[in-house]
């Protein structure tokens, strides 16, 4: 069975770079990948915050939490 | 043919954590990813700046350099 990862962006240059390279690099065999635009999916970012997510992009996987480089903080998009 | 991404570390806890989880996740028909000890392969610290490193741990794929979390500067290796 897939396991499940969930990259969170904002839509910002550096989520965008990100989710293309690095999200893309992921083994389609092992994972399925959500994407989720936080700034256009606002009611998910409690999910997010609860999840450890502090910044964008950020690669939830095996509920563990990845930073990746640095795009906006959570708590201005909040 | 497989594209080469060097996952750079330091042997910091952050670094473990995200090598195990993150670098074991990207897909293995498409990525040979080498595993560089920045501490350890102390002549390596230039090539990574070069590339672009700030901190560790850091994944470089495709010429791009992904910080992922913050275990250590790389200023504070050399």
């Amino acid at each position: 069975m897939k396991q499940k990862a969930i990259f969170y962006h904002a839509g910002c240059p550096v989520c965008a770079t990100a989710e293309q390279t690095f999200v893309a690099a992921l083994d389609p065999a092992r994972f399925d990948v959500e994407v989720v635009h936080l700034a256009q999916q606002r009611a998910r970012i409690e999910e997010a915050q609860r999840a450890g997510v502090r910044s964008v992009p950020a690669l939830l996987i095996n509920g563990q939490v990845f930073h990746i480089n640095h795009g906006a903080d959570l708590k201005d998009l909040v």
